[in-house]
């Protein structure tokens, strides 16, 4: 009988199921905080629920426990002053393993429909969640509730259905008969049985820990694996209460709650580097730095090392015939949580001697002019901006803006902006810089953070070449093209099939370029520096788990 | 309208789909070599083909061909005389990047088309093949024709039905409309892109260059990457004549036969290291020592790797109802190819205290001379001996069997045989030693060749314990049990389950451990060191391509 987690939630499997083989639109929860979809009181539960985790020690019991750990200080002013166990790591990971000898016997179906039923506890949660992601990461609420709510809960379904799929191509058993011309054929019985990896580590970042750390988390741990939970210090809360979810499930369906488990620690120690060259950490998921990750995949030689990092994301206008569009379109992709996405443009090419529009002819300047000043009109209103803008996450991409001043002339300078109802938040509007393609040193590597140049190039083949180079060479989530002409879209694809980045064209109405839909884009191709996987593909999850076989003769 | 080639070959890719799912018996080329199979002739065109090509160069054109190198002589005892085209690796890489660029723009039909299509003229050749490999490798006759031939091509077709299959699961477009409320919905065309990594390196042993060498080239080969074939210096013109029907195959169908190209070489030459580490080459696919394929994984960090290598392949004889049938299985096993299959067992557990059996309790040393007795009686026919033997591959092994007998007691010693056609051949038969499980260290090591160890243990729980370490630590590509004790049954499951090893039950008919079925067995499971990889699953072929996508607004 199949376990009733699985029956339970069957039905989301199977719509998940099918959506994969689509990547069209679905999405299993509601990325409206409306009461008609949470319930009445919903919002304020969450943020009573938030409250009430601030100021003490987060209740999660794990073996192995020595002390506590946690500093997070929300980048809205205050200090969240909540504390998590620090853990004995040899103690820690000997209950682990015990927990996961269990786990690994209890089959696909159990692992799938354990996952669902956190993912859908965790979806209850999506309010509490959003003051936690909000209050580690700046993100403002209602992009918390949404980016780490909703629909980090849709990436994480998304992952434990390309996992169960491929799973279900492996089957339970076979029966193998083979012809011995006049004598009795050979005949064997074949069992298949799926085994997990061992332990999947996830390595979490401070922006998007659950949108970047339940992929990663949920493929394991629905392919058997055990899991250990390493969020970011400046981030801990977001995964603490994902890992807490998933124990109160693993322990209610009759599993250790030590199949997920979460590792704390103090900023700039060597947890993650020791934890990631465990020999029982078998697969690992890293989202953050690519010096860091560069270092996992190179190093972690007894894990299969799946990384996002980072990369150059460019824009290359070469054309529009909605010039106000372009413009609004790529002011709100600057500006959306300070360009702290790493999917969010960082350089613009635009010809030096200017583009044709739906406005006529307009200079390289008049282009600039228009996108600065839809910055200017999107964030003109404090009240409104700090809701785009969200805040900074930490001191050094704010000190960052201040460097980056330098590497060109300032078209739109970087402004302070005051939070309504937080004074203390750290929040201010997008730098926006003038260069050209001569100086590109200047702007061929990441400046993380609301910092982006508009460069002047000698035409759209130079932006092309540019972009095609900096793809290969320093890698990128997202390539955008505005152009009306065929040729040189066509020209744009070749360069995004060729260098392997996802590329989004004339984006001008509701749909922007850092945005990236579960079951529908593949976020990262795994084919250019700045990831070596994708969200999701079969890849992701196909290496979680290996197939071990026996046979045997059939007998009469 | 799809390729013509994948038109022509439509249906043995729809039964190859089939059987992937199913993994029963299934064989897409016959492994019969009766002319009712073949034709009337075949096996005299073939040999005849073979005979053509000894003293002369290979015919192979490619650009960058600087001299020539190739010193293959038969482990029956004459040299082959052929030399091949030796490669500047710049040169002839250029011609393969301006190749792949043509190719990787074919898609998924043509890719697949091209493949059955060079694999149906493989089929066609299988008895020029069979001389070959049994003149390079040392397999004999049949073995070599069904291995190298049928076999081998069931196994590069399996690769390319998963590879299609993978492919498949990626829609090529979708339109997403994601509702707005009150407002029109976002309407959306996303296109997905099926991209090749690149450059697929395989890199060939001496034993079974075709078996193990068509996987991971046609994997590649059918998710659009360029082929560069890098056989053993040893064994180079089994591969080069895939290689020259591939281009062939290409050539016809109007792409660059520089899409698979061969890079011989000298013995002990620094070519394998050069090849892997070159940045265009982003996969690998390598079958032959541990030290090799370790370094592999390790340091061809741009590529991803694919490995094959080595391990300790055991038996755990705990009881019997069958003792002749174990005693004639293992017999064979022992003696097949004079141990030079990967899968050939090393190691044999008895208890000390003996077995039980259909004849009764059996001591240790009886059942050792049950085995040793079956070997004598398999092999004491010399002209059916050398068919079952064939030779040794070269002096390292022949070498080895001396040195190996320092390692145990004698309890069957290795004989010279002469082969009745070739009287220079290097045929002995397998030694047996006898240990114990204190003497563990001698014997926990690979002694690649016929070199087998019957080994008195504890009892049947030691000798699960003893095969579980040694899969953990030294890795093994099979597991043999037999017992008529359900308990231990389990227990053995268990363990190969735990460790990541193939198990065979009770084998006393007409299957041999060593043996592994394309369509039904995986070979290897990439859970132990023996291997990173499995023949074949969907990790095999997943992460041979990438997925690049682009959307754009749907505008009415």
């Amino acid at each position: 009988m199949p376990h009733p987690l699985f029956e339970k939630h069957r039905a989301t499997l199977d719509r998940a199921l099918a959506a994969i083989t689509e990547r069209g639109y679905w999405s299993a929860y509601s990325e409206s905080p409306s009461p008609r979809v949470y319930g009445e009181g919903a919002a304020e539960a969450g943020k009573a629920a938030f409250d009430a985790l601030l100021g003490k020690p987060f209740a999660l019991e794990q073996p192995g426990t020595t002390g506590t750990t946690g500093h997070e200080r929300s980048p809205y002013g205050f200090d969240l002053g909540i504390t998590y166990p620090k853990q004995d790591l040899d103690v820690m990971f000997a209950a682990v393993a015990r927990a996961a000898d269990d786990w690994k016997r209890a089959g696909p179906e159990a692992w799938a429909g354990v996952c669902l039923e956190i993912l859908a506890r965790l979806n209850q949660q999506s309010f509490l969640m959003a003051h936690a992601v909000m209050h580690t990461t700046g993100q403002a609420f209602m992009m918390a509730f949404q980016a780490a709510g909703p629909h980090a809960q849709d990436r994480g379904l998304e992952a434990v259905a390309y996992a169960y799929a491929e799973m279900q191509r492996v089957p339970q058993r076979a029966y193998w008969e083979k012809p011995q011309g006049k004598n009795p054929p050979l005949r064997m019985e074949k069992v298949f049985r799926v085994v997990p990896r061992g332990i999947g580590l996830v390595i979490g970042c401070c922006t998007f820990p659950t949108w970047n750390g339940y992929p990663g988390l949920f493929a394991s741990l629905a392919t058997g694996n055990a899991i250990v939970v390493k969020p970011h210090p400046g981030a801990i809360l977001p995964l603490a209460i994902a890992v807490k979810t998933a124990r109160d499930v693993l322990l209610e369906a009759g599993f250790s709650p030590d199949v997920v488990t979460l590792v704390a620690h103090e900023a700039n120690d060597d947890t993650a580097r020791t934890l990631a060259l465990r020999p029982d950490v078998k697969l690992i998921d890293f989202t953050g730095s690519p010096a860091h990750g560069d270092w996992l995949e190179q190093t972690a030689q007894q894990a299969v090392v799946f990384t996002e990092k980072a990369g150059v994301n460019q824009v290359i206008i070469d054309s529009t015939d909605d010039l106000p569009g372009l413009a609004r379109n790529l002011a709100f992709s600057l500006s959306l949580y300070t360009g702290q996405m790493c999917t969010a443009p960082q350089n613009l090419y635009v010809p030096a001697t200017g583009i044709e529009t739906n406005e006529g002819h307009k200079s390289f300047d008049e282009v600039a002019a228009a996108i600065t000043g839809a910055v200017q009109k999107l964030l003109g209103d404090p009240a409104r901006a700090v809701e785009i803008l969200g805040a900074v996450q930490n001191a050094g991409i704010w000190n960052r803006v201040d460097e980056a001043r330098a590497a060109g002339d300032v078209l739109l300078d970087s402004a302070i902006v005051a939070h309504p109802q937080f004074p203390a938040a750290r929040i201010r509007t997008p730098l926006v810089l003038k260069s050209t393609s001569a100086a590109r040193d200047r702007w061929l590597t990441e400046w993380f953070g609301p910092i982006s140049f508009i460069v002047a190039t000698r035409d759209t083949a130079e932006s092309l070449a540019i972009a095609a180079a900096a793809v290969h060479d320093r890698g990128a989530l997202t390539l955008s093209v505005y152009s009306t002409s065929d040729e040189v879209l066509a020209d744009a694809i070749a360069v995004a099939e060729d260098t392997g980045v996802a590329l989004s064209i004339n984006l001008t109405g509701g749909v922007f370029v850092n945005q990236s839909a579960a079951f529908s884009d593949y976020h990262g191709t795994g084919a250019n520096p700045a990831a070596n996987a994708a969200l999701t593909d079969s890849a992701f999850v196909a290496s979680r788990f290996r197939v071990v076989q026996h046979r045997r003769h059939v007998t009469d």
